[in-house]
């Protein structure tokens, strides 16, 4: 079945084992089109990006693709010149394989940090990937890409005879000022490179960039766009929607496989200066430590979220505040307000997808994200095994 | 035994039960000189400070002070005009048992936040700690001031004649940017407030804002100094190295019992930029989660530390990037360094203090932070109760 980023019509997609995760999962992913088309790609904002990520801003420089590989199990990271050399390795073997030029494929990886690629696997790997390329090999992809993932991650989406797929992969070291972890997101619209690139940071702004498990950022993130343009020209508006919506999709689902997270927040802020102070304000509390605990232990101690937005650098007025959880009103001007059915309230922090409002009382700005509890099934997993 | 606050001569301190926590331990600790003397405070940053820390602002505007009245079990945060009518009715109690100026008490106040503090307790709680006041009340106050501390955290020096002594608590809801929590130091020598703010705030600099639990910054923290003058004039800059070591004594005291911590990692970075851009890296890695669970877990991963560097906003060489543990050198020039003895570097990534240095290779910016690790028993703590 055609499904995620082999949704659309113009790509095959695949995932092999080449051995190089201990556990004997698939860890190698390639996504390709037919030909060389438009094509778009955010990163990390890292300074210490990985040899993937420069490979790959390299290539996408002219805004085309004819693939991207993914690689994971490893992040090929932190590993200098040999990791460079590794990297563009990579990409030459899938180009020779595709027939295409080695500045037309996307690569990357994702996993352990500071340790060189066993490149003796990682080749048969590629060569094995781009061999078992098939229209429905999209699930196979996206159970290739996962690391500490629970489950693969794929959403697909019609819009005015049009598709749109796409994979993602991600469940700590997530935060949001980047596209967050690896997806590869398709459609057989037709697109120019600037559309492309427009359509995805719109997209990426109102999914990766909305999300939050551990605030803490990869070496890897990479988040690609290709247009077959298969199913022809499709108005622009409707086009980035369904794109946004598949972003969207996919970064629900990252947030909701946190790791160890039992339960979400979704944060909506008004009432500030501006959306920027609001989205501070926003991840203030949705990173902060207390709140997530608070969260996973279903218990609406919202004096930890008045706390956070003091303590977020936002310029708001104490005296305004207003929150409430599950649309039950805990705080207004600042102040508790007396809660008439404690039960309830219970209920509500409870929930699976906990609703979250906070009100500034001020300017036109706001903001909505989402966010992972912390749970001690967290700390267990990144305590005792190297990641 | 004269220990902590009531340390210097010139001092007495109590500690008692008023009934605000649940359970049962002490609640109002406070520290009084003989007469109003000179003082200094600092203050928490944040947007949303509580009512008694307005009170304390205004009352030590005039640099002097005659006693810091601490309340524990209750925040008094959050609690609008009632909280600040309560602050002010708490120091005009204390200010009159002890037959002062209500403006010459200090008043803090800790614990739950949101919750009208329950003022019939309070009240007979403030005349029986002033009425309890004495040279050897030091552990009493150090005791009634804990929240989730483990245990009461005191320090004291002698300088050239003089003394300095100190209480603080603080185990959650720990980071730098401010005096952290509560702590109370004095003296007797003899300083005016201008020496004794700056002298207070240098040693804040090299002590409290130096450590992190988890990030999370507090709406009461207040750290205040008062100087009886009794041991006369001293050398100024021994008697604030005395004073910056009570404070540091009073910090790791503070990282250590850091809730649920098992072990704290001291870090030292170098080659930065300038001493922020230094601190910028400090904190990013001593504060990033996964850097934190890999401490919990004893696990030498460096490969979050790089991560953590490379997304902490800091502009610095990716390939400068030195990193060691216990002296071990893991990372040179932004790659792995082979680790010729993995049994050492387990030891020693497995200390109750893990040292890890950071070198950025770039100008002469330094600092020294010391940060706990993240355990599942932080996580139970704060899910399961409301603190």
């Amino acid at each position: 079945m055609a499904v995620g980023a082999a949704y659309p019509r113009g790509f095959a997609a695949a995932g092999v084992t080449a051995g190089i995760k201990a556990s004997g999962r698939p860890d190698i992913a390639v996504v390709a089109a037919e030909r060389t088309v438009p094509a778009a790609a955010v990163f990390t904002r890292s300074r210490t990006a990985a040899p993937p990520v420069a490979v790959s801003r390299r290539a996408i420089a002219d805004g085309r693709a004819r693939a991207v590989l993914v690689q994971s199990g490893n992040a090929n990271a932190a590993t200098g010149e040999r990791g460079l050399r590794d990297a563009e390795r990579m990409v030459a073997l899938a180009a020779q394989a595709l027939g295409c030029d080695a500045a037309d494929v996307l690569v990357a990886s994702t996993g352990v940090i500071g340790v060189p690629l066993p490149m003796d696997r990682v080749e048969p790997g590629i060569a094995a990937a781009v061999g078992a390329l098939a229209p429905d090999g999209g699930a196979d992809a996206a159970a290739a890409i996962m690391t500490t993932d629970n489950a693969p991650k794929t959403a697909q989406r019609d819009v005015a005879g049009a598709r749109v797929g796409g994979m993602a992969k991600g469940a700590g070291m997530i935060r949001p000022d980047l596209g967050t972890m690896i997806a590869v997101v398709t459609t057989d619209a037709e697109l120019d490179a600037a559309q492309a690139d427009r359509i995805l940071r719109a997209a990426v702004d109102r999914s990766f960039n909305r999300i939050t498990v551990d605030g803490c950022a990869s070496t890897s993130d990479m988040v690609a766009l290709l247009a077959s343009g298969e199913a022809g020209v499709v108005d622009e508006t409707a086009l980035a929607d369904a794109v946004g919506s598949v972003c969207e999709d996919l970064a629900l689902q990252i947030v909701r496989d946190g790791e160890g997270a039992r339960r979400i927040a979704r944060w909506a802020v008004t009432g500030a200066a501006d959306d920027a102070e609001a989205r501070t304000v926003a991840y203030a509390a949705a990173e902060a430590q207390l709140v997530r605990c608070a969260l996973h232990g279903g218990d609406p101690n919202w004096g930890r979220i008045i706390a956070a937005i003091g303590a977020s650098g936002a310029a708001i007025d104490p005296d305004r505040i207003a929150i409430a959880i599950g649309g039950i009103p805990l705080c207004a001007d600042g102040v508790a307000v007396p809660v008439a059915d404690p039960a309830a309230l219970d209920r509500a922090a409870a929930q699976d997808t906990v609703e979250i409002t906070i009100g500034l009382g001020g300017g036109p700005g706001e903001a909505l994200v989402w966010g992972a509890d912390l749970s001690q099934a967290y700390v267990e997993l990144n305590a005792e095994y190297t990641t």
